[in-house]
């Protein structure tokens, strides 16, 4: 099951994918892809796409999942990365918080604030909770998830890492966190530590990954990050990004207006996201 | 005025300190102290507490705000706070993010992690955002305030330190982020600039100090974070916290299951935890 948000931002309406790729209304079943549906998607399973009222033409997509509490991302997950940054594989998961007021569309902008001259890429496998966790275990933590989608972990390194400790700063600019276009259940997605990932900036292939190389995988990233406080439905985890981000080319490459940036993982769709200046 | 929020958790009601420092009933008026309700707290002034319902009894607190969607804190911006951690004072603010799932209410029990053996206090001051920040100078800052409150940041200092880069592990964990009891408009404050300020564990005073020794003021704390993202009505930004937290003991000192901790700042009222072990 593929499920989305369409519409306007902040008014983004549930919608299903159907086997034919258009998208199905899913409003008067649920009132939004959010906290307690999360929990219990099993119940979305039974319908039948063609009986939900079809969506004509091409409405903006939102980002998959709404209502989102927290916006945690895992630094330095993929070794090749943390080669490519200077830094060492981490002995346990870097957790840092992306704001939440950063998650837009999948298609929305990427927004180059004032003054920023290194906003850089990463794509990344995002993991969506469905149940509440707190302190499970590996052998039980995929049981929490509600499924996957593709994430654009937009960084301005300069804020990041320039301008006094801690990345937060440089990680939680507005539209600096694309998430969709789809939320793909996990009965779609097969395993979740053998998918194709790639980036290009203006058609050139940028980062050309597999979630196979990941360091700390999904099950082991839930159950640790619930040993810390209760992951609640909605709640998102970006798993890292492979090889091949701006701030690892020599010299590095940064974003700016008029560049596009395409990305997409294997089974949950492609995102593509034209460059602007904050006006 | 004194904004705050009672009932039990999840479903608090919104609420107004009269006079006699008893609670007076808002529901009728507003939905919650959140969002757009923020943003214009002047309608509120009008009224006569004495026209509004009076709560009996002392329904429990919940955290003065809802719908925080940023919760920011300030690190070492005490000098002394900065020195007693062994740390320079920053040459530009340190933001890390908590997660907004640490948010409870002033009086809810600290709850201690498993496995932790390092839990620590803070009190600092807390500001409200009520209007929209963007790219806002320090002059036109104060303008985007709703309020003023006590948090405690309570920190776990071997997960923040010890386990892996950034701290919002060690400062995200469920009940790690008391707020309240009441948010205190502008115009009752006064400056937020010469406040006093108080921590004491087991009725012993361990932290007493001043948002007067604040590195950076609020103004510039506002104007600095909207250069790097919106803030939104709701957001709440926790300043940092004066020398006396339990790491800068020798030796350290930190919370066990039992403990009382008390804390308050001038004209913003006072909170109360006792220390309980995550079951």
């Amino acid at each position: 099951m593929k499920l989305l948000r369409y519409g306007p931002r902040g008014a983004e309406k549930p919608g299903l994918l159907d086997a034919d790729g258009r998208i199905r209304d899913l409003s008067g079943i649920v009132g939004d892809i959010a906290g307690g549906v999360l929990t219990d998607l099993d119940r979305l399973k039974g319908l039948d796409p063609a009986q939900l009222p079809l969506v004509e033409g091409s409405p903006r997509l939102g980002a998959c999942v709404g209502g989102t509490g927290k916006f945690m991302c895992i630094g330095l997950n993929y070794a090749d990365h943390a080669a490519e940054s200077g830094m060492e594989v981490p002995s346990e998961p870097v957790l840092f918080m992306k704001a939440t007021s950063a998650i837009c569309g999948p298609n929305d902008p990427i927004i180059i604030p004032r003054g920023s001259e290194k906003t850089d890429w990463e794509v990344e496998l995002g993991v969506v909770i469905g149940k509440p966790a707190k302190y499970v275990s590996e052998a039980e933590a995929l049981d929490h998830v509600a499924g996957y989608c593709v994430i654009n972990d937009v960084s301005e390194r300069a804020f990041q890492i320039e301008r006094q400790g801690q990345w937060s700063k440089g990680k939680s600019c507005d539209n600096f966190g694309q998430i969709g276009p789809w939320l793909v259940t996990p009965d779609e997605v097969g395993d979740p530590q053998d998918l194709a990932m790639w980036l290009s900036v203006n058609g050139e292939r940028v980062q050309d990954g597999s979630t196979r190389t990941m360091v700390y995988g999904v099950a082991h990233l839930v159950s640790y990050l619930s040993q810390f406080f209760t992951l609640h439905p909605g709640d998102v985890i970006s798993t890292g990004t492979p090889p091949g981000v701006g701030l690892g080319f020599t010299p590095p490459r940064f974003l700016k207006a008029g560049d596009v940036v395409e990305l997409g993982i294997e089974g949950l769709g492609r995102q593509r996201q034209v460059c602007v200046d904050d006006a």
